[in-house]
């Protein structure tokens, strides 16, 4: 049994995905920040993280990008999940007796439209969307419900008033798993990096030449400022391939190192189903 | 007197930069949504609009990208803002007797570790950081505090608590300047595009050789997967150069266009004060 942490409590986004990723059989264990997060994995307290690392409304997530290079883990992995927030009350609650509504900022940020049509509702942030769940249950109060998924209300045995009020459908989650080394001899289809470049556009015209060339698809590419780095950028690249390239890959990532300040390589795995496709 | 709108209240962040970019003197037109900032342009109730463009700790925000294409406006200008995030009380009021926080989510998420720190204070979700300010300072109960700028403060009358709580204090947003009509034979060193490209890596690759070879800087490259339209990306590029290279660039980028599905000239205008520098 393999031990798999997330940040949040069960029936968060990051749990579920989790179980999807992993099986029930697996132990979950969730924790407050992604910065315990990571520690539990470095710790060794878990085998495997599970952590947002972008969404299609709002980007990447720097902070997850950031904890990956101090803790030094590597990506094993990698799962879309459709994130869609539900106002979930106590059972027999009505939908205009509901007077406070608890979530995670971010998920109360997802659904302004919602709360400006129900202007007799106050949001109230709250440190989790599954914990607010949680809190309703509990509290037993009908004008008290939650912004969480769907999922979150089975658990907690709250009643769905209203599915899907988050401003925007498009909603997804790009995970990533994380552990604390790649396995040996992975069969991998996908490939995420980290690079330093300065001066960018000629030199990330040349290490985009290189990849051309063989082949690879580049289905990720950010610029970041480094902030006091005057004209140095760190570039997030994602690029996907032929399972077969894989040993290939590693020994071009090492022909690229003559144009880059620094080349990280994140992870190499498997490629999880794009939201695109 | 030109008339500049933004999102928010008075004392926001956006009418912070609308009054440093345009002066003390002009009409600055507060608006609840960004799309309703555009349509006042749209409109021409508003010769301007100033929008957050992107954010160092978050990113870009689609949002404004979005409605950038949609109402097929231009950008003139940038300019970059500090985010400090200050609790706000009534006057004479203490940290020990806040009993309740008002602010924007995603302000409120900006500041998880202060509002950790002091269990007691429950984070109440209100529309806007500026109005928060605002509705603690006329409520008039010590009990209530706000997050918001310090300039907010000053506005409405509140005393400053607490200041820089956010959890990150490398928090700047770019904001754009956005009007209707590009102005003729404008002064530029800086080019914002939007282009929209199949198979990524190769035709990228020679897009960004063609600006290298021009002597381009490239500060910003972001990729965007189009949901629903697998393989097919749109790329957020910012360039600069020098300021007589303007109409030279101008006409690169007509030769870059049989190497791209679409592009879009988002702007042409003079950068602002990059936070990096």
């Amino acid at each position: 049994m393999k031990t798999v942490s997330y940040q949040g409590v069960t029936g968060a986004f990051s749990h579920l995905t989790a179980v999807r990723e992993f099986g029930e059989e697996n132990h979950c264990l969730g924790l407050a920040t992604f910065e315990e997060v990571f520690e539990s994995v470095e710790q060794s307290h878990a085998d495997y993280a599970v952590l947002p690392i972008e969404n299609s409304l709002i980007g990447s997530i720097y902070e997850n990008y950031d904890l990956l290079n101090r803790y030094d883990m590597k990506i094993v992995g990698e799962h879309y999940t459709k994130i869609e927030q539900c106002l979930l009350g106590l059972p027999g609650a009505k939908l205009a007796d509901i007077r406070y509504v608890l979530s995670h900022p971010k998920a109360l940020a997802q659904c302004l439209r919602f709360l400006k049509q129900h202007e007799w509702i106050k949001a109230i942030a709250y440190e989790d969307t599954a914990a607010a769940a949680k809190e309703v249950a509990e509290r037993g109060d009908p004008a008290y419900a939650a912004i969480a998924s769907e999922n979150a209300g089975k658990i907690y045995g709250l009643e769905l008033l209203e599915k899907s009020i988050e401003d925007n459908s498009m909603n997804y989650t790009r995970f990533v798993v994380v552990s604390k080394q790649a396995p040996k001899n992975v069969v991998a289809d996908k490939c995420s990096l980290e690079i330093n470049l300065r001066h960018a556009s000629g030199t990330l015209a040349s290490v985009l030449n290189r990849l051309a060339i063989m082949g690879v698809n580049l289905t990720k590419i950010e610029s970041r400022p480094i902030l006091g780095s005057p004209f140095e950028y760190v570039f997030y690249i994602d690029l996907e391939f032929e399972e077969t390239k894989g040993q290939l890959i590693e020994n071009v990532f090492n022909g690229l190192s003559t144009y880059v300040q620094r080349l990280k390589i994140l992870g190499l795995y498997k490629r999880g189903n794009l939201w695109t496709r």
